[in-house]
């Protein structure tokens, strides 16, 4: 460790403990910071992470605390934790206390995450230099397993990452691959935000298997037996409006079908044969209930902004609209309301050219 | 039996054997047509149909045939017993060989049916006086269950029909009752054909249980299972949106809600609790695949008309909308464009008043 970078991590669910022990056992000073002060009492007390499986051991934590300006003070990086939907109020309640040269990294953006916070400093006014970059997935397969506890099943071995603008994507790579050589660079924002799968699988699958979820209680194969012929079309369609979403926007996004290949080596003549010919599917056991992140994070943070991107660049997306129309009924709710619409990430009305000169040349003047 | 009125079943499935074997077994002449040969081969060899259930007994029918002018000719009474689907086409071939006073009964119409087979008539200039109406279900719970041999399980007591132009309807129901007591009339063809309770359960379980039905080939309880909490709540949406529109067009659909109530004594605050208090749906399992006419038939006959007079009607029914686009997708078909629009119904571009004159009020011109 060349420099010793403070790291601030923002949200201490599964995800945020693990990565904060993570970086502490290699030796980082970590501030932890979760809003609700019940969720990281233990931690507090404890003064750190008990870490299990890929890693293990007792990571000391610099700072535990619910105080963002404390949290935030003096990191070098900024790495947030928490499901999509949380993005805004991080934002909006760090946006006092950001310092030069700090880089705020949404771990992972979903879609348009970067744009949303950048958008959400400007709106606010933030005057420090700061770059803000989204991952395109989390780095672990983690878990809290107990008070001040977590077990890392396992380390992914590549986290594209990118900046606004794609130039700093560089910067920003440099400094998080002296602790996370997992790290690499994606050419910008448009490509980590149209490159989520999980916009595909999730919400398709959740609602296409509504009813089965709901009275089996998840009780049973998720992708193998909720993933059938028919269900596959209506992938394969959510799929295709992504990608062609992202073509007019100028992004050559990867297919699920691509995407199965490169991170599992499964293949196959369409989305149905590769998913079946992709063992690491196996026995993944379908949510408990339907009121899971797979529609609550998923649809508004993924869906909403594919179709509004969609809406406004005339390309037409009836199949992901049918889905957050029945996401919303099934819960009760308006995602077409409180997703990431054009609107919310500071690029309605503007053109193509206008939105890529944002976030893939633009000097950044925050 | 005051005259010997002829009647012509076509179709001869479950619903139209059942049928034929029954009028005849009261002492009718019945013409059984089908239009492949094959499914009435051993009826035709026979001579007749024997029943099972609640009526047993060898009928003899006076004709079994696939020529369509043969089986027309000379029956008072039509009844045509054949998916939904079907409709269209048996008009067609039937037009040529319409006599006057005959009266053409669609078992049941699905949403529009007889305004579909009144229009064909239209377009192929029928110039016999013939009276066309649609039941709102069909009359019994019946099965194929043999060569020539047919079962009824249930015979329903109150068979809704009406005919177009609406005051027809009493010489429909006058000659209906002569051998089938439970016909009563219903106001007018919008009434039977948005009294239409299918075209909410059907598509919507189906589609919301899309993997759980292909990946069990239906192994599990429809109703109880497939129907949960939140899929009762698109039920809901689906519902409403059919009554918006049927209120557009001046017509008081009954909702499912009440029509659980009165079709099963099955009560409760919401859709979800009155169908949880319906014995009558406990042990129904799924459809075996969801190429079922669930979706093949309910989608394009019952929910594409309710959208088309929606969007005519400037009523929104984003949630039927959906359901279609999806099952287009599962199904690799475009169910809107092969669906009953309202250019397939004649009534494109007419206002309210003049659907409700034609359909209410106006001395029939065919």
């Amino acid at each position: 460790m060349s420099e010793q970078i403070t790291f601030a991590i923002l949200g201490a669910g599964h995800g945020g403990q693990a990565l904060a022990g993570y970086l502490a056992l290699k030796g980082f000073p970590v501030h932890l910071f979760n809003r609700s002060p019940e969720r990281i009492g233990s931690v507090k007390i404890m003064g750190g992470v008990q870490l299990e499986g890929e890693i293990q051991g007792f990571a000391p934590l610099k700072l535990v605390t619910s105080d963002i300006g404390e949290a935030v003070k003096g990191a070098k990086v900024i790495m947030v934790v928490v499901p999509a939907t949380g993005h805004r109020f991080l934002a909006e309640i760090m946006s006092p206390y950001l310092e030069d040269g700090q880089i705020v990294v949404l771990n992972p953006g979903r879609t348009g995450g970067a744009l949303e916070v950048k958008h959400v400093f400007q709106e606010r006014g933030v005057k420090a230099e700061v770059i803000v970059a989204e991952a395109q997935t989390f780095i672990f397969a983690s878990r809290v397993t107990g008070p001040a506890q977590a077990r890392i099943f396992r380390i992914k071995n590549s986290i594209p990452v990118a900046a606004i603008p794609a130039y700093k994507t560089v910067e920003v790579v440099r400094t998080l691959r002296q602790a996370l050589p997992q790290f690499v660079p994606e050419d910008n924002v448009l490509k980590t935000s149209f490159n989520n799968i999980g916009a595909v699988f999730h919400p398709t699958l959740t609602i296409l298997n509504a009813g089965r979820i709901e009275s089996t209680h998840g009780e049973f194969d998720y992708y193998m037996e909720g993933i059938t012929p028919s269900v596959a079309l209506i992938l394969e369609a959510v799929d295709q409006e992504r990608v062609k979403v992202a073509e007019a926007l100028g992004v050559r996004a990867v297919t699920a079908r691509e995407w199965l290949y490169s991170a599992y080596d499964a293949y196959g003549r369409n989305l149905y044969e590769a998913i079946q010919n992709n063992p690491g599917y196996r026995g993944i056991k379908a949510p408990s209930t339907i009121f899971h992140r797979y529609i609550t994070e998923d649809v508004p943070m993924s869906l909403v902004p594919i179709a509004s991107f969609g809406k406004m660049l005339g390309v037409p997306t009836p199949t992901i609209d049918a889905l957050i129309h029945l996401a919303s009924l099934l819960h009760g709710r308006n995602y077409f309301l409180e997703g990431r619409t054009v609107e919310k990430l500071g690029v309605a009305g503007m053109s193509v050219k206008e939105i890529r000169e944002m976030v893939v040349v633009e000097e950044e003047k925050l």
